[in-house]
C-alpha cells in the first residue's frame, strides 16, 4: 500500500511510530485523529503531510458536522489541520489546495485530495530521474551517498524525494553504498531509512548524527542528498535537525550538497530561512528513549525539530520540474 | 570520592555505565578487570584513562604473577593495558610513566601512580583557572557555553578539563547557561555532563547532537569548549565523535572554539590528525539502545568513536601550563 491512501471514505496510513518492528495500518475517520497522527509523527515527511492535509479536509467535508454546520465549520477544521505542525509548508499547501474545491461539493473535494496524492507519486518519480541525472553529472557513478532522516516512500505518498533519487539511481545499478544518519531524537534514519534501503536491497550503514560530518571528511561519500520541509525564496532550506552540519562538512570537503523536494515545498512568500517557523517539540523526546530516561530526572532539553541550511551551502535543489542553483539568485515561480 | 582512586591495594572506580540513575563503585584488583572496565567505558575520559593506566600497572606489579614471573610479565601486562583503547594517548602515557619506576620496586610504582592521579587534579584546577581567564578575555561574561561529551570530574580523577573550565567560571558566578550535546551513541552528555552540571547548580539544557550546530548558528552560545583524546603536533585534535561539526559551526558563526586538555594529551610524535588511530567500536552501540533495537534486525552501522578537528578550526588549546594558538604554528614541547 501507499504510505497514505483514501479508501471507503476513510484515510489509511502506515503508523511510522511502530516501524521497523511492526507494520501497523491506522484507520483515520476524524479530523482530531488526523491531527493526532500528524502531531505524534505517525504520518510525517513534508510530501506525506501535504497529502494528509488534503485528505484531512476531505474527512472534514464528509463529516456529519459538516452536513449540519456547513462550509464555515469545514474551513475552521481545515485551519486546525494546517496548524498541526508549523514547519513543513506542504501541510498548509495541501489543506489550501483541497479546500479551494469546497464550494464544488464533497465529491470534488475528495477528487482533489486523491489527485494531490497521485500527483505526489508522479512528482517523486520525475524528481528521482532528474536527481539521478544530476548526481551522475556531478559525481560520476557508482556513487556513495550520505543522507539524513527519512525521505523515502514513507515520507511521501510513495517513492520518495531524496531517497527517491537513491531509488532511481539504484534502479540504474549506480549506488555503491548509502550512509544514513540515525536522526535523533526520533530515529527516522535508523528506523525508516534503513528499513526502506533494506527493502530496496541497497548496501547501507547507519551512523550516529555526530559522525555524519566525519564520514564526509574521510571521503567515504561522493554527495549528500536530503529532503526539505520548507524552502525560502532565497534558497535557504529548513529540514530535519542535523541537516545543517552535513552541509557545513560537504562544503569543507568540496562535495555537492543537494536538496530534493517537490515544488510544493518552495514557499516564495518566505524571503529567507530566518523567517521560517521552526517547531520546538517536547523535551521528553530528547531525554528519554523507549520509555527509559537518558538523563537525570528533571533535566531540561531544547528540542528543535528542524534546522536551516543557508543557501550558499546548497549546490542544487532538485524538484519535480527543475534544478535550481540557489547561488545563482533568488528562486522564481515555476512557469 | 574521586572518579578513580587507589585504596587497600586495589583500584576503586565510579562505574560510568550506571550513571546517572545508579552510583555504583567497582573494585578492581586484576589487570583483566581493568581492561574490561576501560573497554566497556566504565572508566573513560582521556585524563581518567591516564590514571587507569598508571593504577593498572600498579595492580600488575603487585600481583601474585608478578612475584612469580618478574618484571617481563609486568611489562607484557602493561602493554595489554596500553592497548585497551587506541585513541586517547593518555592511557599509554600513564602506563609508560608508571612502568618507568618498575625497577625501583612495588612501593615506587604505587607512589608514581598515586602522584600521577594527584597531579591530574592539580593540572585540571590550573587549566580551569587559565581556561576561565581565556574565555572571559575572548567573550566577556556572563557566558553561555556549548560542550560535547563529558569532560568533567568523571572524565578525570577530579574537577574536569573543558567542564572544569565551566566549573571554575561558575565559581566566579560567570556562567549563564550550558548546552550539552547528548553525545550518541553512549550518551555521555545526557548521562554524565547533565549529572555534573546539576550537581554544580549550573543552568543547562541537553540537545541532540544534530542540534548543536543550530544552537551555535542561532547565537545562543558565546563559545564552544571541548576536551581532547589526542592532540597532534600540528594542533589537529581527536575528540569524541560529534566534535568536528561544532567546530565547523563555530567557525561559520564567528565564535571561539576552545580545547581544554592536560599537556599529557599532546602527542608530539604524531605529526597530524591523519595519523591518529581512530577507534571503531561495535555497531551494536549504534543500532540499539537500552537493549532495544533501533534499526531493523541485521542493520549494519559504522561506529567511529572519535573524530578529528583540523587545527585551523581551533581558536586555542588550553592546557595546565599554557594557551596554545594552533594557527600560529606547530606545537613545541613545553619547557
Amino acid at each position: 500500500m501507499r504510505t497514505i491512501e483514501w479508501r471507503d471514505g476513510r484515510v489509511w496510513i502506515i503508523d511510522q511510530t511502530r516501524l521497523p518492528h511492526d507494520v501497523v495500518v491506522l484507520e483515520i475517520s476524524t479530523v482530531d485523529a488526523m491531527i493526532d497522527a500528524i502531531r505524534r509523527l505517525a504520518i510525517r515527511g513534508a510530501p506525506a503531510l501535504g497529502a494528509a492535509g488534503g485528505f484531512g479536509v476531505a474527512i472534514a467535508a464528509g463529516s456529519a458536522s459538516a452536513q449540519q454546520l456547513g462550509t464555515a465549520h469545514v474551513r475552521s477544521e481545515a485551519a486546525r489541520l494546517a496548524d498541526a505542525r508549523p514547519t513543513a509548508v506542504n501541510l498548509s499547501w495541501g489543506v489550501r489546495r483541497v479546500l479551494a474545491r469546497l464550494d464544488d461539493g464533497l465529491d470534488a473535494v475528495i477528487e482533489e485530495a486523491q489527485r494531490l496524492a497521485d500527483e505526489d507519486v508522479e512528482a517523486n518519480r520525475a524528481m528521482g530521474e532528474r536527481g539521478a541525472d544530476l548526481l551522475t553529472e556531478l559525481c560520476g557513478v557508482p556513487l556513495s551517498v550520505h543522507t539524513h532522516c527519512n525521505t523515502g516512500a514513507l515520507a511521501c505518498v510513495d517513492w520518495g524525494t531524496a531517497l527517491g533519487v537513491v531509488r532511481t539511481l539504484h534502479g540504474r545499478g549506480h549506488v555503491r553504498e548509502v550512509f544514513a544518519d540515525e536522526t535523533r531524537p526520533l530515529l527516522q534514519g535508523a528506523r525508516l531509512t534503513a528499513y526502506e534501503l533494506a527493502q530496496m536491497g541497497v548496501a547501507h550503514r547507519v551512523v550516529v548524527d555526530g559522525a555524519g560530518p566525519s564520514v564526509i571528511a574521510r571521503g567515504m561519500v561522493d554527495v549528500v542528498i536530503v529532503g526539505a520541509d520548507r524552502i525560502a525564496a532565497n534558497g535557504d532550506t529548513a529540514n530535519k535537525i542535523g541537516t545543517y552540519p552535513l552541509a557545513l562538512a560537504a562544503q569543507r570537503a568540496g562535495i555537492p550538497f543537494v536538496v530534493a523536494a517537490p515544488e510544493s515545498t518552495i514557499d516564495l512568500r518566505c524571503a529567507s530561512g530566518a523567517l521560517i517557523d521552526i517547531e520546538v517539540r517536547d523535551p521528553s523526546e530528547v531525554v528519554s528513549f523507549s520509555g527509559v530516561l537518558t538523563a537525570p530526572v528533571g533535566t531540561d532539553a531544547l528540542n528543535l525539530a528542524f534546522d536551516v541550511t543557508p543557501h550558499d551551502l546548497i549546490t542544487a535543489i532538485v524538484t519535480d520540474r527543475r534544478v535550481i542553483r540557489p547561488m545563482a539568485g533568488p528562486i522564481v515561480a515555476c512557469g
